[in-house]
């Protein structure tokens, strides 16, 4: 299963020690480590902003995958791209011009990507398909940690495999977002997802290293 | 000097590990702990939220000062509250309805603060002075660390000072936020406040005691 | 034609005599009240809100079929289902989380609905069909009582019926809202609407059984 | 005391059948009638709009004492003029261009009146004085009725009072809503108010000719 | 190729002569005027309003083109269509209420026009079709003069002629803005463009008239 | 009288040839160029931005003395100073955070001015008072040309000159605009004002130089 990669989000992290979990988290097996930011605006919940996600990139070689749940990310993008970030992702209905952000994180030396909540057609998206390195299909609506999974995303996980296949993006990644675990991890994967977003799932475990092989065997 | 409280500010703590620098800070002689709250929307800046607090919370005795540089702050005071804030302070500037919003934080069990930007007169909040526990002065433009005192705000200070001899209000704290270390807080108690919010000046310094105390010895 | 409701709005009833008028409409034979709240921000007209409503739901047992023209209805969700709302109708285009809006409306313990302006395409709500109970599509532009039928709006109804068929969604109904009456409900039932909302054609009749009568009949 | 107005507000009355509330409180002996809009933005509360009040303008001689707790209050005064505003009073709160504000007002030929929130200075409506028929100042949050008298708030009527004479403005009048009653009423009126609004006071109470009067004897 | 229309847009023009450029523009075979309008809201610049364009209006008689790149575009429209706009564009992104504005615009007795942003599918606009005369695809982000062509906006193009031809709309008018010049006028002629906005391709030059006789023969 | 200066606003100008407008007024002894933006969101009016301002700056070596009345106008500082402004106004209604905008503004080589609404007090900026070098009293309320003088903002003007006087501030400057003609030139100037914007009173005129040289004489 070396194509899925597993990407714990820091949301669920204990912050009054967040480097060590973060390094923990990285000996434990992730692939990627998920950065959620927040502003309070986009969704009711203010998280943390670029100097958090800066304390922790020295600590670690994951790709800092971040996902800007926030309005007028375009503000944001330098801050985000000077802390770390490997990749940017941004949400559709929080940008009116759409293209310009995605080609503006990828001017910032960043991979970029897009995500859709979950009442968002793909069709939102289509535009921007051959521009992005990554899209986010949210599977539980953004805003809190601790949700549960959404089965009537998988649809638009499919719809979004074949897209690919069609349009031939290989490079393009497909993440999910919300109550993946063990348990969902199966479903998403058979419908198109590479890249798994867990937040409890893992930091919500003692064994960070178990709950993520957990996540791969389920794969099997 | 027994009268003046130092509230170092997280914003200047090392993320990676704040509990640790929690700890640290009130072993080295902090009075209170000031946290900075932005949401990239009333200041140009996102910095964290009630989760990022609450996992300090446990940690620390120390009184949690919470300083919400937020639209709408209405919203959150609920889990700022909930997640151990001692005092929360909201922006006149952020505020249509201060009255109410000030009194909101009370009825959760929390003292409730004022605050008001560089710009702003003392007059603008003069109708709430009765109903906080304490009045915030800027005496930087909130949005960030490591800016430069602003001399002129020490008249607002004195204002504030004799309108609460005038008013009779002891209990009434007047807290600044800017710019403060040894070489300012002098000037600033002498003009009439009591609760210093050091950031640099404090967490830039490799020992957070001496820190501590060489502003509290400026005061002699 | 028993499965198609009338449905009269109550934003063409006599506001002075509203428990009256909706008693009236009641003994006329309509199935449901239609409830228009407008709140001058979403729309360019403000009507009522959750206090009106409430004043006429013991007064009736008609189904209260509340329309939000309003921005940020998850805010007034819980107030209209305290009136008595019996389902509620949220604008997609109001909604950056039109997934959370919609269960947030049926942990209410009410059912939901979900509308779409003239120019708005079905594909805009595909992703929710399944989780609501009623799709509106507003036949004329929201915001005041009293305009012509638009007649291109009838393809998106056959589009919803078909869909309807597709997805075997049998409980779900169609509405349709905005110049309905004798002349255009069999055009608007033969493309797959099953609830009508009436205004004028309804209130502005000084005998409303007569003038339900009349779009019954023109169904036959 | 025939100085003294008493408007009772709407807010409080029955729904169902306002044209008969009016009425009844017309010949109850009240002076004016209050009548309160809010939007659902500029307090949390959505009441209603012009065609609700449209309904009751000709069911009564009392003057109608429109106040708008509504954001953008410019776009919504020529509707309430048209549907029989006596006066229309915007928040000093709402108002980019407050002078402008006022002065459409008075080209509806309607009487224009500002108010001001419980935080809010006499000082922020100081240069629109000379301009307006009325200041209403709020003795409660706006946004609910049935909330508790503010008493800081009397300082605010009286410090109008002493600019109305020094600036010999005898027609301006001073008007307080929140929690007014045969128990606070002497206290505004001794500060300087003129016009009471009376919620609850009136309208929660079976008999108004009585609780007018009430209020009225209060005050000998 | 008489059906290709050239709009040289004045947002490359000098505006210290508007009117001399109008002039020579005119005369050196533009068939239309495109005149960008923007408030530094939609997009982060501000251009000019109804003013700047109704003091060239007199002066030539080539049919303006105003492209209204503006939030809340509805607010305008009288202003624009007595200045003497021939069509006045709007927004997809920037109306709720898209199908009342296009109408507005035609109640005014100016053609009316839709913009999509290169992000925005062709879906988004399929409600109107019927009720526009012109769709203008965006083939750079809105915002500035001088950007260079996004080819796969070259497919929206298609789609829309395909949509064109579908539907019998033999009158509907296909508009491209950004980036066209002699090397990409062909590209989108060829895929169904034929109203050619062309800024700095026509304005950047010295000889405007060889410029747009550059970008025709480049058709042929 | 040679310390008050007269600034033609060339919102009065004719946009088709403002070179050569400009060129003219500065020949007929102008002493600024007032240069009106407007951003049809602050006020109820678009006129022009950066770059028609950049477009006359070589022409004249007129000061150009800008005045935003724009929302956010921090994010447009910047532009204007490099298209040549010599001195930008804010207004402090549109100023979360005066004090910084002011200093942004002086940061970029430009002097700095505050502006303020007719119903805005003196007490609103008197904070930054030190800070600026320019105070604009709107004697108009924004957003239009050709309106009356409001003779109540004479008072404002006279507590501004005084407080200039009590703080020693001898190099601030008071500006008034709207309704300054030779009428009520000598009344602006008796009350404090030492720059004079004059729209339709210059520009409205034939002969330029006569019109300057008639506010000039009006206030001997």
């Amino acid at each position: 299963m070396n194509d899925i990669y597993i990407a714990p989000s820091i949301l669920s992290a204990d912050f009054a020690k967040l480097g060590e979990e973060v390094v923990e988290v990285e000996r434990s097996g992730a692939d990627w480590l998920h950065v959620d930011v927040m502003d309070g605006h986009f969704v009711p919940n203010i998280t943390f902003g670029a100097a958090v996600m800066g304390a922790i990139a020295p600590l670690t070689k994951l790709p800092l995958d971040v996902h800007l749940m926030i309005e007028n990310p375009e503000q944001y993008i330098p801050a985000f791209a000077q802390a770390g970030a490997h990749l940017i992702t941004v949400h559709q209905e929080a940008c009116i011009h759409l293209h310009r952000v995605v080609h503006l994180i990828k001017e910032h030396g960043v991979k970029a990507g897009v995500a859709i909540n979950p009442a968002t057609p793909v069709s939102a998206i289509r535009e921007v398909l051959e521009d992005v390195d990554l899209v986010l299909v949210m599977t539980v609506n953004p805003g809190f940690g601790g949700q549960a999974f959404i089965p009537s995303t998988l649809r638009k996980i499919k719809e979004l495999k074949e897209l690919r296949e069609e349009l031939g993006l290989k490079q393009l990644r497909i993440e999910v977002d919300g109550g993946i675990s063990a348990a969902t991890a199966p479903l998403v994967v058979e419908a198109g997802a590479d890249v798994l977003v867990a937040g409890n799932a893992v930091f919500g475990r003692s064994d960070r290293s178990e709950a993520i092989q957990e996540i791969r065997s389920s794969l099997q």
